[in-house]
């Protein structure tokens, strides 16, 4: 059984809460990948309340509702909303509430789908909220190395890039905390390095961490690579950006002989090579695709345990 | 049976024509809430022409189709559709003729609809003409009232705010026309009176109607309390807006041990305080969702009489 | 049996395939008119990928899509696709390989449909790229006439406007090149005359063509007028433009007794006046919705010939 009625933060999930997903997902593996169809959610309809754009998870969002018989409603900009007439984003929830089965919501600011969670009845899922929360992102990450390397006990994982502002990198680093023997090596420049109340969570979990400043270090140590994007714009100084950002960048070569994956939460610019696209190394395009399996089982579960 | 094929004007129903639609809709209830599942619009596809924007109105046309088990196309602003590329109204118009079943829409000029009506074979949806007509907003008005009051007959009803401007108690006054023994209070500030046609309406219609200045003086003798927003751009001096602005918003305190419901076509600036939001007086929330129902029984009625 | 994966350039297609795709259409009629509902595509989803607008083609790609009972994800304008935040246009495309069953693409540069075919498994179709080729299109325009003068063999067809940049008769040029004894009129002013490498093609497949520079010396000639649109940004001088503009004007006078019928491939700005609409000459409109039976049977075909 899945407890959760909301999706906000992957601090809610207990251990159970995250396998019972990973495994729904994998059962629904062959209507994701269109071999299969079903209607399952047929007639239900998802409320997409985008108030900032981003096309890879509002589209595997309307994805996952299509392939399981059901469809979506929605803004993908705020400005396309009706907050842009001055209606407040309550009043502008309470309206989707009463149109839809469950709501999606990305917002800039942090907070957003709780507050939203609190004033509507149907079950809420924080798509990603400013640099707080993006618990589905997690889950499907935590999907792929489960599929991938085929444990997450006993990862071995390395977190490269900008770990500082990285939602992502700081929804995964919790959600390790709830498995066991997990080793986390943070490479980061000294100017965005993890955060301090994430290295706390991760000693209250018992989950092993070392922080190093490059990757050749620990590239022979781990089962994964997870890369995220450094953006020029935390840098004061353009020179010291330009000075760091060589040595975060992923190549075919460096990759050779080891035996790991490469995963990235995507879009991603330049900080791993497009060399490594046709290798076997490359997962983070399946990462991508198993978006759509892990939010089918999401909206399944959730809309399927709390009928209208 | 329902005889129009368009819906353009609240003026062209009869009250056999509001009474099936009011009906039909309510038989519509556990499909628009998701109880059960329809196919009844099975492979039917709506046209959404929305010149303008109102997230509302689209999603719930969209939704209402959607659960019914159909679908929607179309455009949000007319920056999306091929008329900013120099295509006429009429030519975009036959193009959505040749892929849709009905077409809903809305534009910033009067008369707009009435025109693609005459020019295409398919129903056609007034979603809102400029300062004109919104009749499916009416419709779901008064299926809200006949749901929380129990009657439309004998109705009591203050509309509030800007009378002058405000479409849909200009539709809604028509509509009431058809109806018995019905009394209309129209509070609303000198600068903006229902303007003298309305009245003639009413009088033709037999509708007995007061105009006053405040809600105090009506707020024990109504049913319904109808309120609508005032626009400070209707001021040309900011201070005579501010000075009256006051005298026309709710609050909690003032309704307390009144024996009314309090409506609003939303979206709500500050006109109704939050506080209201909470009470068994609210029915703003519900009347919104009331949209769904009532244009599932438009949709269904018009593409049902109007194959194509 | 249809050999092509992808649908990229009218070039790529034999005659049999143009038929067999015409023939499709044509069996699929009474489910584009609303006649009949599908499930021929249920669970199926298109990705739609416009990173410039075309309101016509792509609603007429989701109402196909829609009709055979399936569903399209996607993008409207590259605004509002993550390659506004610096993704490549490879990865944006191996995304929507993830979540899609078939690619529509629509670019404002030649050779961006051909690119992605080459990096994902799922059909692509190209819904015009540049000044290049729009083979939908030309399968709709060559489905209008089969239709409606009854054969493609033995027909006289008067191309007429912007021979120079317009891409559908570029495209429509090669195709008729697949068929038997077919006379084309090529009809501009000397300005937008058809380019040397369209002529070179028709000479190779042994199509008569003569170049006039007006309508009425071929109008008792033809079977069909093709019109296009003479956009006056073509003109150095506005002067040029004003000159010759009038001559390439259709309208009901000049139609009267004829045996021939107009088709445009839309919008139409005023190079067809308004008093052809309501005439039998008028076939533009039906050809717009021939799209829809068209884009229905290259979809069906693709997605069931190429499943993931």
């Amino acid at each position: 059984m899945f407890k959760l009625k909301n999706i906000i933060s992957i601090k809610d999930f207990e251990r159970e809460d995250v396998e019972f997903i990973l495994n729904e997902a994998s059962k629904l593996e062959d209507i994701a990948q269109s071999k299969e169809v079903s209607d399952e959610l047929k007639g239900k309809i998802l409320g997409l309340m985008f108030f900032e754009p981003s096309t890879r998870t509002r589209m595997s969002f309307e994805t996952a509702m299509k392939r399981l018989g059901g469809d979506g409603i929605g803004f993908e900009t705020s400005g396309s909303s009706s907050v842009s007439k001055g209606e407040s984003i309550a009043d502008t929830a309470k309206m989707f509430e009463g149109y839809s089965d469950a709501l999606v919501i990305r917002h800039e600011y942090e907070g957003v789908s709780k507050f939203i969670s609190d004033i509507v009845d149907v079950p809420v899922i924080n798509a990603g909220d400013g640099a707080g929360q993006h618990p589905t992102q997690t889950l499907l990450d935590l999907y792929t190395i489960q599929k991938e390397i085929g444990h997450i006990d006993d990862l071995k994982i390395a977190l490269i890039g900008d770990l500082k502002y990285g939602r992502t990198v700081h929804s995964l680093s919790n959600a390790l905390g709830l498995f066991n023997n997990v080793k986390i090596y943070l490479v980061s420049p000294q100017e965005l390095k993890m955060p301090q109340e994430i290295l706390h969570d991760l000693n209250e979990t018992n989950v092993e961490y070392e922080e190093v400043d490059n990757i050749e270090s620990i590239i022979d140590k781990v089962n994964v690579l997870y890369v995220t994007r450094i953006q020029k714009e935390r840098f004061g100084d353009i020179e010291d950006y330009l000075k760091i950002k060589g040595a975060y960048i992923i190549n075919k070569k460096m990759l050779e002989g080891k035996d790991l994956i490469v995963m990235h939460p995507l879009p991603r610019i330049d900080e791993i090579d497009s060399d490594v696209d046709d290798t076997k190394y490359n997962k983070y395009f399946t990462q991508a695709t198993n978006a759509v399996p892990v939010r089918m089982a999401i909206l399944k579960t959730l809309i399927k345990n709390n009928p209208k």
